[in-house]
């Protein structure tokens, strides 16, 4: 039955992926053994020369302004980058293919007709971005983390949606990043490509499956990525490396022009967004994706143009400290309550807010959910090549007993389950108005992303604080809070904490000072479904707030 | 196993329901032979006095207006269709219960109410709205036609959703109609309370399930009508019975509030929508059911406020002749082509539109869809009275093989069939601006809304022209063809059509120009997804053209 053996494949795919980076730009990183390698992001690199630390460092927002000042070339602008996401693959190993002599091309074309015409070609005129594997790129890799699919490329006419638009509007593309088997595990790591690192702290995961868009974000190898996000997969990464991003409602951005190991479930679905270094760039890519009137190319999006959001003048914020499941680490409820403090003394209000349902019960659901084929289609193709199942997965069916088919029944009371769980929530969030000061429910949700500022290698964490909002189907952002790492000094183990049962047990046995050291914090806030612009507009108070940033 | 035998539950249902029409009420029109009862509406009925004709022929628009002007009370209101209703039932079968007392305190209340304060209740003040079987309405039967449900009946706190604001803006129920058993049967017939007859020709269906609802619409029982559609089951009733109606895309309105005998399945979910007399009353209550902001109590409703549509001069309707599976019978295509004369003879273009992929095949994965679970909560409720299946349904189950629970990895492959029908249906849309006149894609797609102008009792029909639009999840309306009937002479048999296949072919052989002989004929007019408000403005254009009514 096996085709070709697992291992020679991952050998064959890594020699070719490593080809793939120019010569010049191969370097041997084998001896640093520093946990963090952000100094090669901040104080840069030999090979990056300091008008390439000045493109990469702009936001994509200031990017697109100087190059429509012709400052910078939309060539140099990909050599730029590329150099710069060369590096930080090499640090971290988050890319499966580069093509970066295809980028250049395309920059070279977008700077001939700039110069021809006087005209942008588009809104996004030489705008790098990063392609994660399961997006469809013509000619390019799509492998799901499989050694079965290790040489599946897409064809011109499978590009759609979000990327067929950012070609369109005037995107470079010049690399893929790779993604976790199947997808459903929230680190980037594979049998075929490895395990993806923590550029902060290597020693944790970057979390995943977005996990090569948040590096490239936070090393400036790009400065505008797209994620997917089922369970976490934008989120997750995004806060582990300390990055802003938008996990939308269902139906708000386009997603055709994708596709998985196994077609996409509907009752808890995937949804696209952006991963960036700043919330006006988040804005920028959000705005446009909605601009581009989705619904007329996803047969599933939603026609709700852009509205612009009008807040009050102060905020109403609920606070989740915990979901009753999985404490979070002392780093995050740090941050929490200093969040809190600062939005107090800003004037904000804080409402502690308590989840209406036991989020135990509910992750069971949505893992049935997730898993209604009991893996068979992933089974499948690890069998193609003999593959072995990635630990996490192996600990997370194993903790789930996920191991066969549901039968229709099955699927349509897990759907019933969800609609219960999805208005038990909205009638939460409603009735939080009887019980503000201000009188109105609250405006957006603060919540952990995960119980800790990241976890570590090949280890099936409580995904609990993510997979909530998709199973319940509301926008998520990322808030990145400046200048605060998991601190083995400030964050100690509270050894007097006695865990409520075997997640919080488990989570709290995992929490170690010193493994965390130096991992960025970041927190989520969670928005009201389809009201994508107000969410924005509130993170842009709060990132005033929190991070003294203008928006 | 049984519990109680299903013929003796039937009986005392029935017995139980006939008692709950008023005795002065009661008359017997077993000595009634004609095919059409439709003169008891339009000439009237002893029991009814010219006052209540008066009241009853109004549309709910103007019956608001006239309760606000002090013209009527709401007890009078009432009580004129409730006389009415009870006249409609008893020579159509189509009530489970009538609850006229409690109908008749409601609109006492609303009459105290408006005499002491000077103020209406709500925007619905006095208005009388019939009550489908599956909705929760507090203390009243839902059975879903089976007898192992036949004495459940909803608490105060199941009520939710449109009934529950409907009672708020101040409408008055009175009865509930019934629905076929598990309301997958495009009639209304169950073992429980027997076959429903289409007042304008008993020999022919009203159509289903909502079929209570089209008949108190056309025999003036109710003003207002709220049926349930997932797979035709608002459109062919309406359209059977020459009435207005809207089956919107999912999540416009709100859906909770109402329960079937199995959990909704949401691959191709249902939608609640309006069946009315007139499209201003189309419109009244597609406009409240959006102001009410439905995405505050729904968790999956979409937040979409109404939009005032802004139309081009001229339409281009796209023209869907046959979907290549059953053509449609002679009454229908004339209908159709008449319908394109007047368009074009206004100045409308028409375009010739023709389905990008094999309606039988959609048709089959739809069912599928429906019927994951293989009908096994169905199965069980029928085994606990020993009731058998209904012709309809086993019909259905022998031809499209359904007899087993599907598995996880089927269901995905379902969803992500539909999925490619929706972009290949989007596409087509989209893709006809290259060949119209006008240069842009069709305003709305004119087709027929069944292969008949109604069907035979206990028949499986060809579902697929309202079904295919369930899958798809567009919207559609029903118009009436004012005065345009199925006609013997005018629509003899096309004794030389030469059936394409077995469907065409059997559904050929349904055609018989005597029996279908006055059933109205009316057709579908589809819209883009989420906008109704688009399709609601193009149906008033159609329906001054077509019928010449100003709404």
């Amino acid at each position: 039955m096996v085709k070709k053996d697992w291992k020679e494949i991952v050998k064959e795919s890594r020699a070719r992926r490593d080809m793939t980076i120019p010569e010049k730009w191969r370097v041997d990183f084998s001896n640093e053994k520093s946990a963090s390698i952000m100094h090669f992001a901040t104080e840069g690199h030999p090979l990056v020369s300091e008008r390439q630390k000045e493109i990469t460092t702009l936001s994509a927002g200031a990017l697109l302004q100087a190059i429509k000042d012709k400052k910078y070339t939309c060539v140099e602008v990909c050599e730029a980058f590329a150099v710069r996401a060369c590096i930080a693959h090499q640090l971290t190993n988050c890319v499966s293919e580069f093509f970066i002599e295809e980028g250049l091309e395309t920059a070279r074309k977008l700077d001939e007709y700039y110069e021809r015409t006087g005209q942008l070609w588009g809104p996004f005129h030489g705008l790098p971005v990063s392609v994660k594997d399961h997006f469809h790129l013509a000619g390019h890799l799509l492998n799901t983390g499989f050694t079965a699919w290790a040489d599946f490329r897409n064809k011109p006419e499978d590009e759609d949606g979000i990327f067929k638009e950012l070609r369109k509007a005037g995107c470079v593309f010049f690399m893929k990043t790779h993604m976790p088997t199947s997808g459903m595990v929230l680190e980037t790591t594979s049998n075929l490509w490895g395990n993806v690192y923590n550029p902060y702290n290597r020693k944790v995961t970057s979390g995943g499956s977005s996990g090569g868009e948040t590096i490239m974000i936070s090393m400036y190898g790009t400065p505008m990525a797209i994620g997917t996000d089922g369970a976490g997969s934008i989120r997750c990464p995004a806060g582990f490396c300390g990055n802003y991003s938008l996990k939308p409602t269902s139906g708000r951005f386009d997603y055709t022009g994708q596709s998985n190991y196994a077609p996409n479930q509907v009752i808890v679905p995937g949804v696209p967004g952006p991963i960036c270094r700043s919330l006006s760039d988040v804005k920028l890519m959000s705005k446009f994706l909605i601009d581009v009137e989705p619904w007329t190319n996803d047969p599933n999006a939603v026609a709700i143009p852009w509205r612009e959001s009008v807040l009050p003048e102060k905020l109403t914020i609920g606070l989740l400290k915990w979901d009753g499941v999985a404490m979070p680490h002392p780093p995050i409820q740090r941050a929490l309550r200093e969040v809190r403090q600062k939005l107090e003394a800003a004037g904000h209000e804080v409402y502690e807010f308590e989840m209406p349902f036991d989020c135990e019960e509910a992750m069971k659901v949505t893992m049935n959910i997730y898993f209604q084929s009991g893996f068979a289609e992933g089974k499948k193709l690890l069998a193609e090549t003999g593959e072995p199942l990635m630990p996490a997965l192996e600990q997370l069916f194993r903790f789930y007993n996920i191991d066969r088919e549901l039968t229709g029944s099955e699927s349509f009371k897990l759907a019933a389950q969800r609609n219960k769980y999805r208005k038990q929530f909205l009638t939460a969030w409603k009735d939080t108005a009887t019980k503000t000061k201000s009188g109105r429910p609250i405006d957006a949700l603060m919540c952990p992303i995960s119980p800790g500022a990241a976890f570590a290698h090949d280890l099936f964490p409580w995904w609990g604080y993510t997979s909530l909002f998709n199973m319940l189907d509301y926008p998520g952002i990322t808030l990145p809070i400046k200048g605060c790492f998991s601190d083995k000094t400030k964050d100690p183990k509270d050894t007097n904490y006695t865990p409520v049962g075997p997640w919080d047990k488990y989570t709290y046995d995992q929490y170690d000072p010193d493994l965390f050291h130096g991992t960025p914090i970041s927190l989520q806030f969670v928005g009201k479904r389809f009201f994508e612009e107000d969410l924005l507009q509130i993170s842009q108070v709060l990132d005033k707030v929190v991070n003294n940033v203008d928006n």
